[in-house]
């Protein structure tokens, strides 16, 4: 057996601590499968004296993580700090100049520097693996990488933020407004120290373009994913979606059009009853979509411990087997720059308003759609106590352009209250 | 870039053209994946003179496997012929002695022989592949030999055989027994020419058992596999469960006890809303199980020419890649002999029987699976026209060995007609 594979793991929160959990109990099992034994050469954290879940004495410290990367005793630096750029940047870069091959979970760092890093790394024969950085325990990017090698990918779907999908979840079980569930899952401590990062889509966002730079050969370009959160959905609305049958979903769509490649991760309606629509609490779902293989679906956790340190595990083992993939599934090298395109594909849409109580109103709406192109599938209208009668519609397939003509031309019908909303709705 | 790796492609039904078509399609996608180009050296199969969905006349022909598998020009031999020995075993056979590495869909020989190949593969330094054998396009081998490959594995449960799915869906849907669907499944071509491969579960099986040796790191043991087809599964059943909330699947669990590995493949019942439940038609769908993973779940197209052949590519890929695995995970001659147990989990079990039409009746019933410590959870007595009532009883978790009991002391009541049904209720 050759000699065992020497680890530098930096960061020890949840998913380092996971990482050294699995290690310890499963030496023998990992030995045998990875085809040598993993030892770890040293750790590094900001808190050393920290009252941690396992039992890190046995093992070597360093304060710095660079300094840990530069070890000349570590094979693989496990990069589990998180941080879009200073120290884990830092790391990640010396890891690479002087050797190494890298794991990391960090999905806002491979975001932002995916391609500069992977083209150091492959100039010098060594990869940067990342299952962890995307929809945590679920085997999406090996799957992407390996397992759909064989198709052009036509579309990549996904429900990828765990913290976002709780909420909007148990909106809908307790009735309460996003600022509660949000201030729940604050105290819960599943969101991000900043929490924007979770509930503005942009970790979602971060995950979607890693997988579109794999599936369309495309580098990384996170700047021009087609970012809304979900801060402004509305109880009302998820309580009408349901009442039409549908869940809103914070959903990352990527695919590659004739216009070009089209990233976009916003709340969407998807059908109650479907794989996306029962996705409950913090479980992630990606949809693959190739043009031999047609729809895989893989779901599973999204974060935690144990799901995250297994995909840490995965990429290690996968190391220490020998094998070595591109980052990207092709050398970073000819990945092509992709021309971003705003979504042209047609679909339904949901959309919510208030109208005054005047015989006519409806009508003037539905004029205003119908000269816009836009045909209704189904309308409902609320009773209601005071002036303004909510009115549900969810029209046939229709473009963007067509409902934000007809959503800025409303106004002018005198007979639309407030501002009203549409969602697109996502038929996967 | 390294020279072209060259393919010998032997059986060119519908994976084997599928295939070819891939081959010929993306030639430049794939070189790019892989980082080789990826060549055929010659083809084989039964009748050259066939007409093909795929212009073959660019390749050079062997009429016989064996030879193919034996070319010097030849770096993967790729066997998508079927049979569990003949042709296929011989030419695997001459292939690996000849040094080559081999990718296959053939999960009958594989179930038989595997242990055996992949020895021999592996004491040359080869590779044995069989992304294809198992739930077609779904990359469920990757995912469990890869991508949780640091997890103790629990269980895995699915449903792997998309024919008979499809029967048992298309019972339900048009209320037609099981003589009239199979009919209508073998003239759609949907069944093998041994159709008892696939409606008695033999082929679910062989999958079951590729699994579960990778899954636990134990010798393939299809013989091990407790085995029953749903040709006796009945339209009743199907609709008398679906008023109660189940489903009938031909469902799969592989699973270590502390007794030894359950291996069984039978019709359960699932609860209808669940994503099993919902699988319909030719859909897969594979459960995985880790010790900090959780639950991974994975669906996909289990068969048909663009999934399967999609699999295949996905190993040829892994090859061209450099990337080399052991067939099951860890190398062949660390696999274990499993101890084979029957299945001792308690589970809700599903109870169909005819009672005579008198008072008293069903108080037996409940006395004598009272007696053998058997609650009731739900029971529902049917209207009826003669003298036989129709009688279902869902209990609270029990052993099958219980229910077996009580099934023996039902007739010596005297109020159950005929052979009362029992089904064991999944719930995943």
């Amino acid at each position: 057996m050759p000699e065992p594979l020497r680890l530098g793991i930096a960061g020890l929160g949840t998913v380092g601590i996971g990482t050294v959990k699995i290690l310890q109990r499963h030496a023998e099992l990992l030995s045998r499968r990875a085809g040598r034994g993993l030892s770890v050469a040293a750790i590094s954290a900001r808190d050393r004296t920290k009252n941690r879940d396992a039992d890190i004495s046995c093992y070597e410290w360093e304060d710095d993580p660079v300094a840990l990367a530069r070890r000349e005793d570590v094979d693989v630096y496990v990069e589990l700090m998180g941080g879009a750029d200073g120290p884990a940047l830092a790391a990640i870069r010396a890891a690479i100049e002087t050797g190494k091959d890298v794991v990391t979970a960090n999905k806002a760092l491979l975001a932002h520097h995916g391609q500069q890093l992977a083209e150091a790394a492959e100039a010098k024969g060594h990869v940067i693996r990342f299952e962890a950085a995307v929809a945590g325990g679920i085997p999406v990017v090996k799957a992407l990488t390996e397992g759909l090698a064989g198709n052009e990918i036509r579309r990549v779907v996904g429900v990828m933020n765990g913290t976002c999908n709780y909420i909007l979840t148990r909106m809908e079980e307790s009735g309460l407004p996003y600022t509660d569930i949000f201030e729940e899952a604050r105290q819960l401590g599943y969101l991000e120290a900043d929490p924007e990062l979770d509930v503005g889509g942009i970790d979602a966002g971060h995950k979607l373009s890693l997988l579109a730079s794999i599936a369309f050969g495309t580098r990384v370009s996170f700047d021009a994913v087609d970012l809304e959160g979900i801060g402004r959905v509305s109880i009302d609305d998820i309580h009408r979606a349901r009442d039409m049958g549908f869940r809103i979903k914070l959903l990352g769509v990527a695919q590659m059009t004739g216009r070009g490649l089209e990233q976009r991760m916003s709340p969407c309606l998807v059908p109650a009853d479907s794989p996306l629509g029962q996705l409950q609490g913090g479980t992630n779902m990606v949809v693959l979509e190739g043009d031999s293989v047609g729809q895989v679906v893989l779901r599973g956790a999204g974060a935690g411990a144990g799901p995250t340190a297994s995909a840490v595990m995965s990429d290690v083992i996968e190391i220490a087997r020998g094998t070595r993939l591109s980052t990207f599934g092709q050398p970073a090298a000819t990945l092509t720059e992709p021309t971003p395109a705003r979504s042209s594909a047609p679909a339904p849409y949901y959309l919510r308003m208030g109208l005054t109580d005047k015989p006519g109103a409806l009508a003037k709406v539905a004029t205003v759609l119908g000269e816009e192109g836009i045909s209704i599938d189904r309308m409902r209208q609320y009773g209601h106590a005071d002036t303004s009668a909510p009115v549900l519609i969810v029209t046939h397939k229709t473009t963007r352009e067509a409902v934000d003509h007809a959503l800025r031309r409303l106004p002018a019908t005198a007979v639309v209250l407030g501002d009203p909303v549409a969602i697109r709705i996502e038929t996967v």
